[in-house]
């Protein structure tokens, strides 16, 4: 299999984007705009981002693989790598947990996450048949960073999750490779996130629109203390009929431009078949939660997405992990440890948080994307923001002037 | 312990309601209009009663125990049974499955249910503080209808599930008894389902409304099969703030008569604390699915809740439990059966007509119950009818003269 | 129903006796001989005790139902309580967890004991049918207690486990009655744990011998720490043949006095069929674990019971839950909590304690249990001592002299 | 990273070997008595071949990479394909279930399983580090497979587990390539089972012997039918003390060659730690069940484990799945089908089957491997057989002359 070898790389935020054709149109895309400052109403306080990395010490690296080969093969594909606890996430685990609402896809270590309840290293997303070099280029990471477990003996279980980008990408081509992990990790950083046809999500589509990486965050108050929820999602599911922004029926209405439905671009066996796509939702929180809670966390991002539109069909890999960077020395693991927790009976507007910060950063993946062609002709438009405006209108939902957490 | 004494029985629909006093007001209560009646636009096609009737074989009954006692107290309870295949439901299970989105809530008998995929006997409905009493009465009942089986060897386990009543139903003076039991599953039938302040939804209450039970069906075609899916909620999750009908943020306009918000009414530690309540899903259908496939279909109930604009707070027992109606034969379980099925990657539609079902399930509650006071001097208020038209109205969402189903 | 009205009451260690005919063979107990005491070995260190109460502050109530009735049925049965935190169980949860092996049986509470985490109240051991009695007397008795929370709120799902007594105790009956639980936790008490033919073991069979309650326990060193593991069972699985104990295939030898071996004591319908019966296993400990780790104690219950012989019949409900006496004060749950917790690489030992003590103590019911002649002329007879010790020294596995931790 | 690459390769079995030096040592192993043969005592029938192929349809293929390279680093590991349907596999899956006992390891593709209740595709065992490497092969193994679904659209999420050689092997030289499982899925056949140090276990310890690939299987009668259970393990789990073989405390007589006990060859951070292996079983059966059935029998394996002494060690990734070759029609996934299934009451034979057949599976993974010196000077000793045998003899536990399956 022939590897993708960068004609340029160009970084933006934090996606690296490696071929030229496509650099124009998307360094024009920091400055679009994102879901609230079109007008979408949301729920809730974001805070400073409206991103995952508003939470303290999480980073993110982002590397995107677009390339019109000479083949006739189209690159649509990427990694995008979350880390706990930024560098340090090479050593110290977080509290972790997880849940698949619909388990039609691969989320890698989530055995061992559940049974000791710790997340060791980052959290991985890429396409359905890249999981593999991935995963193990992640250890081959933690090889390399050595350290005080340089027997290899403990972060060898990573978290890699994917969803199918085989509609715009050569995903049989298996273009992903060792070094763009590597790239994904060493490039992490705080700040903005890149959102749209970016990293894991670069051919990603949702609601038959295009889609890909999204992400949001909102700031709970607790007692005396304030904490914060990040979500990053890896956007690929959904039919458009059902498809619901702030409680709009947008997908009744936008009805054109709805994948495949250019006959001439139809492939045999590749017809749409309900809701097939999948997605990946990252939960991150700094308020101290024990795994059992995380697991809680987990299951409330499913009904951000439900929110959606969404009945996560059985094509959908509906996959959600949660993690706390609390209890930073506690997750290290000695003979006793002590561990903070928010008590049981004060979850709720931690709860709240993450379904209203999950159903922004899906609108996020949807309004960041752009119209995208790809492999075997096939394309998806993305949502159109002058229609998306009309409909909030419409039903009187829209919302002027709200700043957009950037 | 003194025992509830009826003093007369009103029987309506599938309610048998005791007290004089409130009869007139639940005699009124047929011509009442359903949701969609009212004008609720809803997704997905009803079937004949739009209720969990419309699948073959299932039987209801409910009992109703409204009293306000000599000694003061004020009874607000009832017991509603769902039997999967009405009499056959002492000999023959039926395929099922179940999910607790978020467990602050019992509901007996999962454990071998999960174990053997096989529901035994009825659903049970009743307060948190009868579980065992409706339980033990459900085993009675199996011993009396004796049978093959006279050594009471299985049907030991049944399904019995509750929401809490404690706001307005003497919940400690344990009024629900054993023959309360006996007779919600003798008075069983098909047709019509009573909704709101019946059965064990008799003191609900649901976002800061009054609440109770409600039901909805949604008809499927799968190339030459018709499968109806039928919902049944007991509802008394959800706080005012946040409830969506139809995607109107309903909750955010009518903030009069909150629950609780009346201080003279407050007493120590019954303050509400965020989402409390609880909601249990009955989902029935007559597509032959096997039990790992009705585990999937009972995670949908979720989503149908979470459109409502719940987020499964800490305190809600958010239990939904599956059945399949199909495969009789084979239920029985002898030493080689067949069972039919529907095949993974044709369950979308089924997935999306449990969303939709138990949505407009959820809203029937809302729209049938009635304003209700009882122990302690407690309240809720129903939602007001005309105050949600004008808001479907006002955010374009509402729909005229729809069939209500009945 | 008619009630069992105790003609006489002998109470013995834990275990309160009702009913003069069983008198004598029971105050003979306390001095038999426990497993390791005949000869039996076993690996670990036991406490104290060899029993649950030697983790402090555990305490056990045991009502002994036995009784010839008039109307010719035979009471057999009864109800155990094993309180985590003694009288503070009323108002200070543990941590806890469960796991199902084979979930043919009713262990209610599990769905919030599982999603929060917590153990509220007491664990109660019962018969079949007398679960929902057992567990609304426990809210009862709750309610009587009073407290910070006279609402009721909290305590409304209590954990209540069960195994089938129908083949001695006249099931059907429903003879276990609210006073007997409140008894039962009236009088729990730290101490020798009564075992054998007791509480909610009186009428159970496992290995087709007389079998119910047994204990044992282990103390493991931790660094700096010393914890205890202590087990409790409920016994009433498995069929003769597989029955191993310390590795010697005793099933194999001891084919005599099967139950139902008598063709004129068989009941249409109750033949034995394979291991029909099932086990409830209680673990508490001091060390302190979090809620994932306790599920991770009980899954090592199900690996004593391996050791047994045990195949987790299909008819078996074989449910272990664990607990934690430690973090009192953070099971209180306040909005923010420090709880100590045993790191992930250091539970080996609490691990092995757990497989261990489950082993001693089904081996402890076993050979605390006595020849019994119950309902519809069923009997069931015990393990013969000297058959044992004869087979422990044929297989080169007798050890001399053990103290029998009482 | 350099390339294996096989000076020369000797086929055995189901073992390809790569590397000269060790050729003749393997040679003889097939006339090797397995446990049987060797006086060990096992319940129930096994069938023809005493291994997983018993069950009609199920292959095997194992690729052994052993090889002392000139950079000083030593290979001893490989992977071992299972195909439920042979050829078929590529295009039929089978139903199936899995479980983690302890879940400190990697079985990828279990998320799928357990929603779809089918296994798609081979199910691959390898080392740690190498899971995605093999992942992703299998993949691309579909791809070039093509038919139906050129897509790629399904079987895109294979079942590939693990256990971790690193104490013999360089497992982070990433020694296996995608040819490697290419070959594996190639060469799989009926017949014999290669065991011990090849395949997937060729580097593999447990309970501090040399340990490895180990196979057997039962064959069950049920009414007119007769089934096939089969067992495949990759054993690197356990420590010493524990040990059990048929019920006689191995592990407390042979002390010696425990793995570590020579200080010259302690390597910083590597010291033995409790049970820090890993056991992956595999279990195949021809009678027909549900997915949900599966997941029961799955667990089973559990309990044969149990027998052998693990105690399921925080470190051991003791991971279990399951699948069922009936019902290849059913499987396809049409709008309808038809499934044939065991009743629940009729699955104790079968549970039964599979904790003997994984007990001796263990068992004759132990017995076929032979001492190996690997990685870093560390060596592991197989267990003696003449030592084992006294110490059956000893134990009243010697059973002569048995057909060992082959």
């Amino acid at each position: 299999m022939p590897t993708v070898v960068p004609s340029s790389v160009q970084c933006l935020a934090r996606a690296c984007v490696l071929g030229l054709a496509v650099a124009a149109s998307l360094t024009a895309h920091a400055a679009d705009p994102r879901a609230r400052a079109l007008g979408v109403p949301f729920e809730g306080k974001p805070g400073a981002l409206n991103a995952i990395t508003d939470v303290a010490g999480v980073t993110v690296g982002q590397v995107t693989l677009i390339e019109d080969r000479e083949d006739g093969h189209k690159v649509r594909t990427g990694v995008t790598a979350i880390l706990p606890r930024g560098r340090d996430s090479f050593e110290t685990p977080v509290f972790g947990g997880w849940f698949a609402l619909n388990g039609n896809g691969e989320m890698t270590g989530t055995t061992w996450l559940e049974e000791s309840g710790q997340l060791e290293g980052p959290v991985m997303l890429t396409n359905t048949h890249s999981v593999g070099v991935v995963r193990d280029a992640v250890i081959a990471e933690r090889v390399k960073a050595g350290g005080a477990d340089a027997s290899g003996y403990w972060w060898s279980l990573p978290v890699v999750a994917e969803t199918w980008d085989g509609h715009l990408n050569d995903i049989n081509g298996f273009h992903v490779k060792p070094e763009h992990v590597a790239q994904a990790l060493r490039d992490a950083s705080g700040g903005p996130v890149a959102e749209g046809n970016v990293g894991g999500g670069t051919g990603m589509v949702c609601h038959e629109f295009k889609c890909g990486i999204g992400s949001a965050s909102r700031v709970v108050a607790l007692e005396n203390a304030q904490y914060t929820v990040g979500v990053l999602v890896q956007a690929n599911y959904g039919i458009r009929d059902t498809l619901r922004i702030a409680g709009v029926p947008v997908g009744q209405h936008l009805r054109a431009d709805r994948v495949y439905t250019d006959p001439a671009l139809a492939i045999a066996g590749d017809a749409p078949n309900g809701d097939t796509g999948s997605i990946i939702i990252v939960v991150a929180t700094d308020a101290p939660l024990l795994p059992h809670q995380l697991d809680r966390i987990a299951k409330r991002a499913g009904m951000g997405l439900a929110r959606m539109g969404s009945y996560a069909g059985n094509g959908s890999g509906d996959i959600f992990v949660a993690f706390s960077t609390a209890n930073a020395a506690a997750a290290k693991g000695a003979s006793r440890n002590e561990a903070s927790f928010v008590g049981n009976d004060h979850l709720d507007d931690l709860f709240n948080a993450t379904v209203q910060a999950t159903e922004e950063a899906i609108v996020n993946a949807m309004i960041a994307s752009r119209d995208m062609r790809g492999e075997g002709g096939h394309y998806a438009n993305a949502l159109p923001h002058d229609a998306l405006v009309r409909l909030l209108k419409r039903y009187g939902r829209y919302e002027r002037a709200q700043s957009q957490g950037r």
